[in-house]
């Protein structure tokens, strides 16, 4: 039952961030032969005359509403556990304590996992599916576990999880209840990824890594759709995200371009901010030298696991969002991150991650920089539930 | 922005469950003078001529799409986190290893708090700010003081919470964040409904009780209009549901009589059937005894929080709902009840609660029982996320 009357459904072709090259959008396709990661690309010039932002009204409350701009050509593939379209909560009391004029929290925890790792494991699992991939793996610092476990159950295809062996206890019954394969570790994600590209070499798996497949980033950039639809087809003044992967960053920035290819939006972005913890901030640090590409972080420690990623494959494209559209990068510390946990479930209702009371703490942060202005209507994302990392706030929230 | 053109908004009186006596509706009101739960009732006649199925296409995602037949009048009045429209999942592979035709998982843990409890305290806290209550309390075996503390701070009031000292970290510590007032004692959540009403007599706390206020099943019924509407206007041959207190059964069983007043359907109904553990069966023991009520229940057991309640004040409903529906009750172990989670993550990815996992350990139990057939079209209710019971699960599910 497809919205799309006309034959030009899923991507036109595949093509590199970093050279340009393109290649057949129908095979599975990891990285470039660059190293670099694929992005998968449109026909927007045709599907700008038979896509306009009125066709969404009344469609189904997922993100396969946005199916013209997403891969998956055979409806039985486009697997779904009623992943995305979470509500963008209107924040009056939490803009007045932190003196802003307007303040939305997009509520990623509301994600069937409880958090926004099901957007693009539920792209990449569904394409995967689709394209004749056999048995799945992935590395993760957690909650990218869970999604790839329940896509994985939702499309009947086995996965191995490789984690580091202090992932939330949550996350690892949360995993095996989906009864994935689960691989625990002494090591950080970077060296789960290397026991899944050995499995991949040897075993055939297909390797879900962050932007090391190009479909992840398909399933994340709907975040950037649905705040353009929420807002009543406009964008934000600011976004404020905090990155791991930067896969949502990431994805949100292409969004946004294929909307003014669509004729959707003209050339105005959002500022886009990243925010990483203190203790794992290469993105912050490489912003703030100015290089194009960020350094390994040495001894990454914070207990917002899903920002302990010491080094990123997409870092030169984060840096490039951040820089191209006037926003900046933050580092928080986790103690206020949790303090920020508490702010938000107060003025709120909503039980945020430590991800998201990062990005809630980097609202002062911001404005203390002059990067952020009272004035500004700003997004922020709660990327997931804080039910995932029960019993690891550092400091007492009682 | 309301989606009612005429003026019939709110309910008409309010109607005792055992009198039938009624009373003012415009009025903060708790059990009846006698002692009895209080049902809303609206005036379906004229509500019948302008609120039809084909009306709900394109509302919004969440239970205020049935505003029409919901308690609350001032739009500021309804509190929202996104809270219903829940996936009902189909399940192929469940309904294969399970023998039966087909089966749908209604998926209520994807609401804001991850569990059910969220639409009944939606509607409670929300006509309570209505009505003019500044203090909320509930007395609770877990997943309802998540949701009072989420809608507490959704709407500005304070909400003190009474539970059991072995309430599961994770909802303590989600309450704790949340910013309501928790209180935990060593009982169960009968006796903490004893603190609640001294708070009530003695503190002017508002008690939000399953069923001592009218609301919390004008929430719950969403979800009777909910599967009715997610098949396609139609209801399923069968509905297996967790009962603890009974309200979601109850309410479901309301829905189906307003959607018979209003013409959306005939005298049809689903066998409703109640699943409760073995450790605290007082509705199955009734059902069986073929008494008009339950007795209560001495030294309830089982690690499935939300049906550690010894005693209902609607259990004379949910024993007329089964009866009347030709429906039935089941006990479960609760090593049964966790295998079945498992089965249900495996095969269908979701992570459900134990309550969830019961549900579907009945389905062979009410084979056997010649209660349920492998023809029937039936929904299986996963009341809450798995993630809200971590570290709590009886056998290995590793």
């Amino acid at each position: 039952m497809s919205a799309i009357p006309w034959k030009a459904r899923g991507a036109s072709h595949l093509e590199c961030t970093w050279t340009g090259e393109t290649f057949d959008s129908e095979q599975l396709m990891g990285l470039s032969p660059a190293g670099r990661p694929l992005f998968a690309r449109y026909d927007l010039d045709t599907i700008r005359r038979h896509f306009r932002p009125g066709d969404l009204e009344g469609r189904r409350p997922d993100l396969w509403r946005y199916e013209e701009v997403l891969p998956v050509r055979v409806p039985e593939c486009q697997l779904s556990l009623g992943e995305g379209w979470t509500p963008l909560t209107d924040a009056p009391r939490l803009a007045r304590r932190y003196g802003m004029r307007r303040l939305w929290v997009k509520n990623e925890g509301m994600n069937p996992t409880g958090s926004f790792k099901d957007r693009g494991l539920c792209l990449a699992v569904s394409r995967a599916k689709e394209l004749g991939a056999k048995e799945l793996a992935i590395p993760t610092a957690g909650n990218a576990g869970s999604a790839a476990a329940a896509y994985g159950a939702a499309g009947g295809l086995p996965v191995h999880i490789v984690a580091p062996n202090d992932t939330p206890a949550t996350i690892v019954e949360e995993i095996q209840g989906l009864g994935a394969d689960l691989v625990l570790m002494d090591g950080l994600i970077t060296d789960c990824g290397k026991v899944v590209r050995e499995g991949a070499d040897y075993m055939g798996w297909w390797d879900l890594s962050t932007l090391k497949e190009p479909y992840r980033v398909e399933g994340k950039k709907t975040m950037g759709y649905e705040v353009f639809e929420q807002l009543g087809f406009r964008l934000p003044d600011a976004v404020i995200y905090p990155t791991g992967g930067g896969t949502g960053l990431i994805g949100m920035w292409k969004a946004f371009d294929e909307m003014e290819r669509m004729g959707w939006i003209g050339s105005e972005r959002p500022k886009m901010f990243s925010v990483q913890p203190t203790g794992c901030a290469p993105v912050v640090r490489a912003w703030q030298d100015g290089t194009e590409a960020a350094r390994f972080w040495d001894d990454a420690e914070t207990y917002a696991a899903g920002l302990r990623v010491p080094a990123a494959v997409g870092d030169f494209l984060m840096l490039r969002a951040i820089r191209e559209s006037g926003g900046g990068a933050v580092a928080i510390e986790d103690a206020a991150m949790a303090e920020a946990v508490r702010a938000m479930g107060e003025c709120t209702g909503i039980f945020a991650c430590p991800e998201g009371g990062a990005v809630l703490a980097a609202v002062p942060e911001l404005k203390e920089m002059g990067l952020l202005s009272e004035d500004d209507e700003t997004v922020l994302f709660n990327t997931g539930s804080g039910l995932k990392y029960v019993g690891m706030t550092p400091v007492e929230s009682g």
